[in-house]
């Protein structure tokens, strides 16, 4: 212990006592985990859990429940011990298999394995975005939803976070923007424990933490003591009592706290105790208990479910209520916490598709977006949208948005200059349930944004990233802005359905398809300029949604090759075709707006369109590697291995060949 | 102008009048580009260059200039306006060309295009973390060359950003280190100036950003009046007058400052005034030359280069009395700003490689790396090595390392849990010269990283990322991080080398490769896990630098098929070929470590190692679709296209199907 820093140790007893021993029991077992932050925040969570937290084990889902986001998610212990504790349906034999293959207690708390936990957390730094998301979706259906004498949203975001989240950058992000957006039913705790993995933090971290959350406009609880359920209580309920500024309670805390020769210092953050030092502990702690075994009475101690169910209960009331004063809300909050698309909503789609193609515009795809988004949005309220600064480039703005502020509700977010930020909010956000978000920036800094997509993805949350400015079609702004390998790279993570559409028709299926999929994230990289419209007949369109499909056939059936290309470049080859076709060399041109939506067809669609013999020529104007899984050894892609440059795009499409002449050698070169 | 934010207007005179000037004329020319900033910096911008940058036009990499970085890269116009009329090798007619195709004028600033842009910047947040690593890199070189009464590394890094860079998260990870590490000599100027892209930053940017800094440790000169040359003058001095903290010098400016009618507005950020605005605009800064027209008096009022040939006249002969002083320091000291390789490398290698390949050890390729560093790192005293907080875990450290700490230099950075930072900053210590970097983070977090490791591919510099925890083999932490992805991700990156060895030996190699190449940054990534050492005649070890190679020869050389591996598969892959071979099945086995090296080998070798017509099978732990350009249509690819899952990583390759009997019934299928 270091005097310096006036951490008072704990007062052990059998309530707190019940997760440190889980904890340290279960990481022993799978010889495999994390124990130092389970056991120094015990007391934090018992005062949490027991006394605040609103919530109900036997309903997880319940729309008004507060949520719980344990940021430092490798203290995975903590939240399982705390939910089979309370009653939630996770036994002890799961906790006996925390790590294993198949168990509900993976190494980090993971979406839609164990009931209650409310996101992935594990990447530092992306639980508090994610919870400030869920705050930011219960301040927007507040405004939306709640009306004089009924307030049917009105719950807490409770997270847990360390050093590490405190490091990352993204928390900068999302705690700025938290300020600025007044989210005060947000309180965080910060474990403040003076350790990470690489020993105490003075080397590497010396930021005055409170004064930075003051900065930020946020309300900041100093120098709470974190293993007394005293301070800790009046510091909640000061946090309680703050209704427009988030929280932060800074909770000095020991790591380990109850493993009396390793606690306080880094090896009893990401191992095993060893057996010895658990016995060690069980005496100190003055846990008498077997390992996984809990008495009655700790356990009715803990027990929530009676509390839960009344508390349910009144707000089913309430709710009861509600829809009785305001039958069509309560109807619309139910189908929109439910996940459910409105009525109607496919005879609208038809129509609205009709109309885009009847008006066969040429124009780029991001404003084919912004057309979608215009058209769809009145019909979907849930719609929360939202750019990183880039409102007028990526064209998210509609004719209905207004953007939610501090002393107001909305359907816009001005996210800033925070693209992972961003991401990880939306990730929250949909977590929440009641919205669809969809953010924006350059297609390029889905980088920045690149591990939040990537948790969106793991989750198979619904989440829309809509990417403008694909490719060298960008021009002027240089290489550091022209995203060349940005699209073959989003193709990667699994679960995620990237798109990159050719004209106005395949932008407006790709919207649809991104909202109507219910079990994982959509990117739609846009292009910044005109893109001619396609010609086709009602099938072609219904088929855009298969992700790859016949666009035009070669003159005659009797195509010789295939050329499939994407965005941009399908009009480079359709006019191929045309030359090809004057040649007396008919081709098929197939247009594979998602690669990874065709590769989950059938094999026989597949063969349909890619039929097994015909040489094949992909063009798209990014990385090529990825193509040669459809075209093969024999085949040729046309695309973009190195850098962009800067300069006007039509003169980089020549320069870098990405042409129609350039479709035109390579489908002779493959006869 | 908002007059709450008081700022006062400029005084115009035709000095700042010539930034002005080229600014607007060059983003009419281009019809793109953003005058905002240039017009709004041009006082501090003058004081700054004409009065306390230490340069010398006429060498650009003078070792001990003083280093400016524009954070703020769309304001690309600004510095080079600076460069033009300093006297640096930039005519106006590449000022004319603006934002064309080969112009040394891109639309954001490029490393290695004009002369005195000492980093790329343009992706926001960058800028000011590449200036934390040249910042870091004088620290570190000051203290291991300048003794009593010998300075030769003494100058100031400058910083140039806006409101952008401020939100980013990066700026979050890089200014909280820059404070630990006590850079006295950085010294960044706040663009103030209330506008980001999507108007008024009050509804998305609210944060106290001087308090902020102050919590950072920084100190801070606030509420300067940007276009006052007299209160900019004074910040400096006092900036300059602090030592060992760095400075965040708060300018309040108007954006497009000289734009009568358009000036602190978001319309001046990123696009041309228009020909009205700019008469209009000449009128107002009294400005009566046409474009690209700049009056001799006013190009000698700018013109450095005489003072900046004295500058660097001082420097050379306190040089020249440091060489008579310390004659191996100074030898030193002129071999490592060149860059170059020590005397004696490839003997020292060689001897390296002898050794290890005598020990013939099974370990983790993680820890293979590790005994490189303490191998080759005694002969290297240019390696900067560090990790974000996962020193024990990617086995950065080796037995010579030294933290560099706010006191002190050093050899080893403490970065902190700041991925993306430290891949940024590690790109300033590369770009100053002098250092070469090595960082480390889980594999899975190269994601945090990853447009710091394009910006470094980009800028084609010497940068050493180590990746350690390669996929499954991570175990029980889960899919979160699991990167199953990301090696066939970082492989996009156009210029970026990625290895992943399969033992001992190759990861000595990679080391190597990454060390002796100049023209480009490396990525290892490495096990978690032990993999078997695996024989190889001297010719195969030298092969290993061509990315891919025989390893094991087929039976009687009579191969039926190949089998493609890389990293903890190649192990397997031999499995197989045992196997196979019981069977009476002849097949070669090809390790290949890095396919972007392979790839760069002649078609000849390429064919030797890949013969045309045998049927190949790939197999890696990860995605598959990359590796369909070597097998093509007819091959096979075993690899883990979907998330990991949390448990031991043995069970975890069964589970996945990643075995070698896997690898026996693939080649059997293509036969």
């Amino acid at each position: 212990m270091q005097p310096t820093r006036n951490v008072k140790a704990p007062v052990f007893n059998p309530i707190t006592g019940a997760i440190r021993a889980l904890a340290m029991d279960a990481v022993q077992q799978a010889n495999s985990g994390h124990p130092g932050a389970p056991m120094g925040m015990a007391e934090i969570a018992e005062v949490l859990w027991r006394h605040h937290l609103k919530h109900n084990p036997a309903n997880p889902k319940w729309a008004d429940r507060d949520r719980f986001v344990l940021s430092n998610g490798h203290g995975s212990m903590l939240i399982y011990a705390l939910l089979h504790l309370t009653g939630y349906d996770l036994p002890i034999d799961e906790l006996k298999r925390f790590r294993q293959l198949h168990s509900k207690t993976p190494g980090h708390p993971e979406y839609g394995y164990a009931p209650g936990i409310e996101t992935t957390t594990g990447p530092l730094g992306q639980g508090i975005s994610n919870a400030v998301g869920m705050a930011l979706a219960e301040k927007v259906l507040a405004a939306e939803f709640n009306r004089p004498g009924h307030t049917v949203v009105d719950h807490h975001t409770w997270v847990f976070l360390g050093d590490g989240c405190l490091m990352e950058g993204i928390s900068h992000e999302v705690c700025s923007l938290a300020g600025t957006l007044g989210l005060g039913k947000l309180i965080a705790f910060y474990d403040d424990n003076n350790i990470s993995i690489d020993g105490h933090v003075e080397g590497w971290f010396t930021d005055d933490t409170p004064k930075r959350f003051e900065a930020y406009g946020w309300q900041v609880v100093r120098d709470v003591q974190g293993h007394d359920p005293v301070a800790i209580e009046a510091a909640i309920e000061q946090a309680k009592a703050e209704l427009t500024r988030p929280t932060l309670i800074c909770c000095k805390t020991i790591i380990g706290a109850g493993a009396p020769n390793k606690q306080d210092s880094h090896d009893v953050h990401g191992a095993p105790l060893g057996a010895a030092e658990i016995d060690a502990a069980r005496a100190y702690i003055g846990w008498n208990h077997a390992p996984f075994e809990i008495p009655d009475e700790v356990y009715a101690a803990w027990d929530a479910r009676t509390k839960g169910a009344s508390l349910e209960a009144q707000w089913n009331a309430s709710f009861a209520a509600y829809r009785v004063a305001h039958p069509e809300l309560a109807a619309e909050f139910a189908r929109r916490t439910a996940g459910e698309l409105p009525a109607g909503w496919d005879t609208h789609v038809e129509a609205v598709l009709a109309r885009l193609i009847d008006k066969a515009e040429t124009i780029a795809t991001r404003k084919a977006s912004q057309n979608s988004i215009e058209a769809y949005a009145p019909k979907l309220p849930e719609l929360l949208g939202g750019s990183a600064d880039l409102a007028g480039s990526n064209l998210t703005l509609w004719s209905g948005a207004k953007g939610v502020s501090k002393d107001s509700g909305g359907n816009y977010i001005y996210y800033g200059v925070r693209e992972f930020g961003m991401a990880a909010i939306a990730n929250g956000l949909s977590l929440h349930g009641g919205l669809i978000p969809y953010t924006a920036t350059f297609l390029m800094f889905s980088e920045y944004a690149r591990n939040a997509l990537r948790m969106a993805a793991l989750m198979r949350i619904r989440q829309i990233f809509v990417f403008t400015h694909d490719s060298i079609g960008l021009g002027e702004d240089g290489p550091t802005h022209q995203p060349v390998e940005q699209t073959a790279s989003l193709r990667l993570i699994p679960n995620m359905d990237v798109w990159r559409p050719c004209d106005t028709t395949e932008s407006a299926v790709a919207w649809v398809c991104a909202i109507e999929r219910k079990d994982g994230p959509t990117t739609m990289c846009f292009s910044r300029q005109n893109l001619p419209f396609q010609v086709r007949t009602s099938d072609q369109v219904s088929a855009i949604r298969q992700g790859g499909y016949v666009l035009a056939e070669a003159a005659g059936n009797k195509a010789q090759a295939v050329i499939i290309a994407t965005g941009s470049e399908v009009a480079l080859a359709m006019a191929a075709q045309r030359t090809l076709a004057d040649e007396g060399v008919a081709v098929r041109v197939v247009s594979m707006p998602s690669t990874n939506v065709f590769d989950r067809q059938d094999a026989g669609y597949k063969a349909s369109v890619l039929p097994a013999g015909l040489p094949r020529i992909a063009i798209e104007a990014g990385s090529t590697d990825g193509w040669y899984k459809y075209v093969g050894l024999e085949g040729r892609v046309i695309g973009i291995d190195r850098f962009g440059e800067s300069a006007p795009a039509s003169e980089l499409f020549k320069y870098f060949g990405i042409t129609a002449d350039a479709v035109v050698q390579a489908v002779k070169s493959v006869l």
